[in-house]
């Protein structure tokens, strides 16, 4: 396994790539910020008159679906097709896909758009796995309860990169796995830093060789950061900022090693 | 009076509930932080498709209607049918509900669903009360110009528990009224810190034996981390986040004498 | 030239104009809090049922175009209407106006409401310039490269005060042209603080005597209170909440020779 994670990082701070997040509304203000700070350029840009006209001018595009409405999902699939037609990267976060029809029907929407990569917790990829799967039949992996299994079983299903966050973060293209660590336990506490951890991710694929490599990147980037904040910080609200703080002087070198094969 | 506020707070850390929060867009942010860091699981599901369904499943429901439109009060509707078809709690924030007829006439498709408790400023309680009695002809109280009196009025016409922040917290249930000490006189200048109290009191409704207790609770905790908060605090941007990181560290028992009958 | 800010600010301290703000979802939290830490009051108030209603009680009207969509724009129609009806100054914010054609039809409807003032980077009120003179043939100075020569010939074509923030700062009615020193360097990391100032150029001309001065010296708070938040920020983050720390103790005095003719 060779990623070489500081060199993705220092792309994205000399070209600052242009993300276009459809993202839910509580994520806004972080995932626009951790974007900004990381070296990214972050543009909020949903409805359908402009999404897809947008789209073709950025590097990547990312969907989030945590406060879905029908004139967003418009805007969201006029997005993403403009980004698989162009071969523009787009990242895909579930969430709460399991809980209900809506969010399961959209994301069943968004799926045939073929996403670049696909981020979310366990129980996220666990819901998507097994209903992915189910109109198959066969997919052992997928089934498990263990989330490896299921990030395993999606990337095969879908072609995309799965990341999955929690106690352990993961990323898998369905053959080879790598294993990121670092972080602070207080990390959940921060409302959408998961939602902003995909905005990240979406950055660093438009300047990867790699959804695996670039992926892995991004999730590292926010584990050093989150390490370090977390040395100072009191609790989730000054580890929100220290964290911002962190991730603006990070140096790329600080990456090395974080990245490990599974 | 027996409110044992510091047990409440216990089970709001043990259990989690699952807050639903169809609210304005300022506060977003801050309502599902402040969630988080208290215990509870924020969840913002506004829209009509799966607002009702996802009701179903929360432990509370939170309505504030500072950034109306018609999806959104469709999404309300939907949900606080729900919750009250199954006896979850709901919230009301009646933001700024005297300044349109828009504001008054979705408060008013609101109200028949039986908010468990409506919080707002004493402008917002008196607007409230004035125009639900109004129909009744007489209510000497509700028609007077001291927020105690409009908040007993309120809660006895409409069987709500009523709180009212402001230079003094109160809150009753039409017959009994307890007061709430504590907080820092910048807190006003946080933007939707009365939102983010209005979701906080909907979490510990999920988890309180009645509804006056869980908002008393609610209060003394945002009364107390915002006072901790306001000692370091150099102005309104650091009192934000110095209350999020007490209240994440607050212990319960730092509650005990700050709800008092008045 | 002679502008006295400092009695412009004390103005918006005593009188804490109330400014509706139709802007993006990402500036709504940065947008609000640095009204409310500045001594003003923020009301986002954007749906037709209700926006040209509440139009009419405020002492500004802010229009952002950065997340736009249909029924927002129909609100930002109805709202400046009234403003214009009613001689309320009204602050257009052209966010990434060139970028797609769904944002220059949409400024283009807004502009016949003759904007008090329009505020944006340089290559937005280039783009504006260009857009606006393409009509009448012939002006040399807006469709120079040169962003002062932009905003003076947006400025005469439309007539508005135009603002330009970047490296250097500058305000112009067409004919007087100043500009405002101070900030840090790290300003551009905030996501939406150009949108948040514009809503705090509309509080000043809530209060000021004239556009032009009161664009100067929103300007100029936020160049002092950024200039001295940057003294201690370690990044992005903590400059973020300096900045409001330090807006809501900023003495007026402060602002004297920050305002300079060009």
């Amino acid at each position: 396994m060779d990623i070489d994670t500081p060199s993705i990082m220092r792309r994205l701070r000399e070209h600052h790539p242009l993300v276009q997040c459809i993202t839910n509304y509580v994520s806004m203000d972080i995932a626009a910020n951790l974007l900004n700070a990381a070296g990214a350029s972050p543009a909020m840009v949903h409805d359908v008159r402009e999404a897809g006209e947008f789209a073709a001018i950025t590097g990547a595009v990312v969907v989030n679906i945590g406060t879905l409405s029908p004139p967003w999902v418009e805007g969201m699939i006029a997005a993403v097709a403009v980004a698989r037609e162009r071969g523009i990267p787009w990242v895909l976060d579930p969430v709460a896909v399991g809980a209900t029809a809506y969010r399961r029907e959209t994301v069943a929407a968004l799926l045939p758009y073929g996403p670049t990569v696909i981020r979310g917790n366990a129980s996220e990829i666990r819901s998507l796995a097994l209903s992915s799967t189910e109109g198959r039949g066969v997919d052992s992996e997928a089934s498990s309860a263990d989330a490896l299994g299921a990030a395993t079983g999606l990337a095969r299903s879908t072609g995309a990169v799965v990341a999955v966050t929690g106690e352990e973060d993961l990323v898998t293209d369905g053959e080879r796995t790598v294993v990121i660590r670092g972080g602070d336990s207080r990390m959940p506490q921060i409302t959408a830093l998961g939602c902003a951890l995909s905005a990240l991710v979406g950055a660093c694929c438009a300047v990867g060789p790699d959804p695996l490599s670039a992926t892995a990147t991004a999730m590292a980037m926010l584990a050093v950061a989150g390490e370090r904040a977390g040395v100072r910080a009191k609790g989730p609200g000054s580890l929100r900022w220290e964290l911002l703080d962190e991730l603006a002087v990070l140096e790329p070198g600080a990456l090395a090693g974080r990245v490990e094969p599974r």
